[in-house]
């Protein structure tokens, strides 16, 4: 006789293979499917998906929980069991009240809007996405009231991606990270011409580009037998186990920071995936304690480690080996500065260290204005520009380096952007933590040696999937709390050094 | 109200669209997975695939079928809703009496025999192989025993592939075939020397013959925009929907002709796919009449048109601009004969047209022999051997040249063989019909033109999905019954005047 957990475990399994298949979908669909394909899959990924939802709602879910529950009283609070009995019950609790076929809607809509979103980009055509957008933003805002929330809207879209967290809580930290930001990029600005990129300007081939970025990814310790790397236009990474994790790269011949940046990035975020205990795969805690912290570990990489001096230190000799006209004459200060130039500019993705989180400000307040009905989708594109400019400074020339640049909404990922931010202010208090924990991290960095980084990263994070809540795991690592103060102050010490504050 | 077909048709498109979902994942298996991805996909494949069943099978279905029978009564046979409950129907019947559970275990016992064939085959070590292979024959006996049957397990199985077909049907054509075969291969054994094929003795670089393939694909008509070609292990088409229809082509630069007439063989099936009327998606009249069926237009395109002298006399230029050095001094006439010289030889795949089918009569003995248990699956290389040497006067030197050479028993694919050999017949049944319509056909091959052909068949075979039986489908395109005696007497006048018979 089989107990409530062990029938709960396989429920949770074929749900979770259900997500899994829904992945792979959506990772063909931006990889390979052809341009034709689209409107099937669009059924397809729908299907699959509402048939997830609606295994995991069901009210046998429920009293198989409630039962679960019950078997696990006493256990350890961090053991497998008591942890997916009580992640599962919190999930359980805010998605049973989402119905099937508004799922399926979505799903449907979204993969439709996506592919609107990819041609409108092309051409510069916010027209062609506003109908698919208001679509979008409409299921959206039934999906966060199907969710249920207290205060606001967005409260209850921002709990799928950062569980027990608040608006308004975002809305404090963000308000601390303007106050240090925003006087900070003013003074650089007004330095900047003091760094020079020109060793950017200029033709990368992107055979080598590539062939690079693997070298690194291979150092990082990225598992190519449990993982593969494919070209869109679009980078990201998707795990459909531990096993199968696989990350995307975009190569621009004339942007050579792109691909490099972001497939260390993309890294980042494989490592996090192919880290987690296997014992967790085919449960929901196969999954990151939340977007932030999954994005803290892919800006771990991308910027404090190889937006480094150490790091060039020992890999600029070796990206000689790859580019040796283009980097001829170019030493390791010139280069380190070089990646490091702060500039206000029109795209998120590409932004600095500095100026990227005023990107996010920006759609976190658009989105807020959007669920709330304050702002209609027509008028986005000219909200988008007017914040650009008190934010940035700056005006997009055009809707496709505006308001037409990033895929998330087109996915209803309404609710996601604030991850970035927290993830770059979480990336440094774990650095931070794994530095006073391993003695000569920066002498590893210097010589290309990541073993113990990524084994503290694992055994400290990784490892846990979604057991703990994203604030119990800050907790359980640094000791405290989520704070900008040292993202702020990592800011103040670098740019100091590099505009001679 | 909606009526019970509609939401008969709405409950097919869910169960359609699962299994698009698994074929997806089968793709990507074949595709692109890392090796360590394998076991999860076991699970994910046969979660999708038994929830598909499950959905298919429940009692509401066979209600809303009954419903929809009497709905539909009076529509003319043809009609798309006729046959659409027409056909779902059989298929209900059979298959409800299948269980998820054995479903699901089938799978994932198939997505792992399939990793181990893949080493086995690689090793030359049927051992490793063995025990999965014993799974596989166990399960598949249950699986017929669960389906039912009257003469024996193997006309179950047969049924899923060729509806409405019998074994002792198929042991009947075989014999037939065997009768005009055997001494065809004999007399032109004994001649056998007089053909020269030394121009495929050569490295052929696999860059040009990618090229080359995709030139006459485009040629014959796939539709890029709706499909795509990717290199496999092992050549595939998987279609999921008849806008994302996928080929695979495997290159070998010491044996130019298995990738070029490889290609055209999947491309043959892959017309088929993108050839269904879209109103058939996303129910079970996507799929083709059978197997065999399927088959035939694989073979047509690949064996009557491509292994013809007027389909040279076009491309023999063209593929010289590919290969200049390869081909220098070799004329039409020699390359005819050399792509159809006959001889028995150890695998199916790069078999030539007369000596094929033997390999099918082969497989499809033992394949009895195997599921009523008269032969066991340990001492399955010993009587393959023994086969080889009585059928086709060869013995395989290892068993990756002999037993393992074929995936299809890995995926638990016993009763597929006699497909090809039925999909060799009808190949020939139905190029004569459309050479009787197509005034100019030979003509217009040797200009390199198929859009009538591939219109003919559209409108004869491809539109129809599985509307009909293949007995049926057989009868409206030829006005007759299957039979050996065209594809008989085209091998003799083709191979009498190479091989000066």
């Amino acid at each position: 006789m089989s107990t409530s957990l062990e029938r709960l475990k396989e429920r949770l399994a074929q749900v979770s293979d259900l997500s899994a298949a829904a992945a792979v979908l959506g990772w063909d669909q931006q990889v390979n499917m052809p341009p034709g394909g689209s409107d099937a899959r669009a059924h397809h990924l729908a299907t699959v998906e509402a048939l997830a939802h609606s295994l995991f709602i069901a009210g046998e879910t429920g009293q198989l929980l409630e039962e679960a529950a019950a078997e696990t009283t006493g256990l350890p609070y961090d053991s497998d069991d008591a942890s997916l009995v009580r992640a599962t019950r919190r999930e359980y609790e805010k998605l049973r009240h989402v119905p099937e076929s508004l799922v399926a809607e979505r799903t449907r809509v979204c993969a439709r809007a996506f592919e609107a979103w990819e041609q409108a980009r092309t051409e510069s055509n916010f027209a062609h996405f506003q109908p698919h957008l208001e679509r979008v933003v409409d299921l959206t805002i039934q999906y966060a009231q199907a969710l249920g929330y207290e205060d606001c809207p967005y409260d209850a879209l921002l709990d799928r991606y950062e569980p027990e967290m608040k608006t308004a809580q975002v809305a404090e930290v963000f308000e601390e990270m303007k106050a240090g930001l925003v006087p900070l990029v003013q003074v650089i600005t007004e330095r900047g011409k003091s760094v020079d990129d020109t060793v950017f300007h200029q033709e990368y081939p992107e055979q080598a580009q590539w062939d690079f970025g693997t070298l690194v990814l291979r150092d990082m310790g990225f598992d190519f037998k449990h993982g593969r790397q494919d070209r869109s236009a679009h980078p990201f990474t998707t795990g459909f186990s531990p096993r199968d994790v696989r990350i995307t790269t975009r190569i621009l011949p004339d942007h050579f920071q792109s691909a490099l940046f972001g497939t260390i990035h993309e890294g980042g975020h494989a490592l996090y995936d192919q880290g987690m205990r296997v014992e967790l795969d085919r449960t929901p805690l196969f999954d990151g304690a939340s977007y932030g912290v999954h994005e803290s570990q892919s800006r771990l990489w991308e910027n404090i480690v190889a937006r480094g001096r150490d790091f060039w230190g020992h890999y600029l000799p070796r990206l000689r080996e790859f580019f040796p006209r283009q980097l001829a004459g170019v030493d390791l200060d010139t280069f380190y500065r070089a990646i490091n130039k702060v500039e206000p500019s029109l795209i998120r993705t590409e932004a600095d260290e500095v100026t990227y989180n005023l990107h996010i400000f920006l759609r976190f307040e658009l989105e807020q204005e959007l669920l709330e009905r304050r702002l209609a989708v027509a008028d986005l594109p000219q909200a988008w520009n007017a914040k650009m400019e008190q934010y940035l400074g700056v005006t997009p020339p055009d809707d496709a380096q505006g308001v037409l640049q990033d895929v998330h909404w087109a996915h209803g990922g309404l609710g996601y952007f604030p991850s970035y931010a927290l993830g770059n202010l979480l990336s440094v208090q774990f650095y931070n933590q794994a530095r006073e924990e391993i003695r000569d991290l920066p002498e590893q960095v210097a010589r290309g040696q990541f073993g113990a980084l990524r084994g503290w990263l694992r055994e400290n994070i990784h490892t846990h999937g979604k057991k703990f809540t994203p604030a119990e795991l800050v907790q359980r690592v640094t000791g405290g709390e989520m704070s900008a103060a040292p993202f702020l102050a990592y800011l103040r010490e670098k740019y100091s050094e590099i505009y001679g504050l």
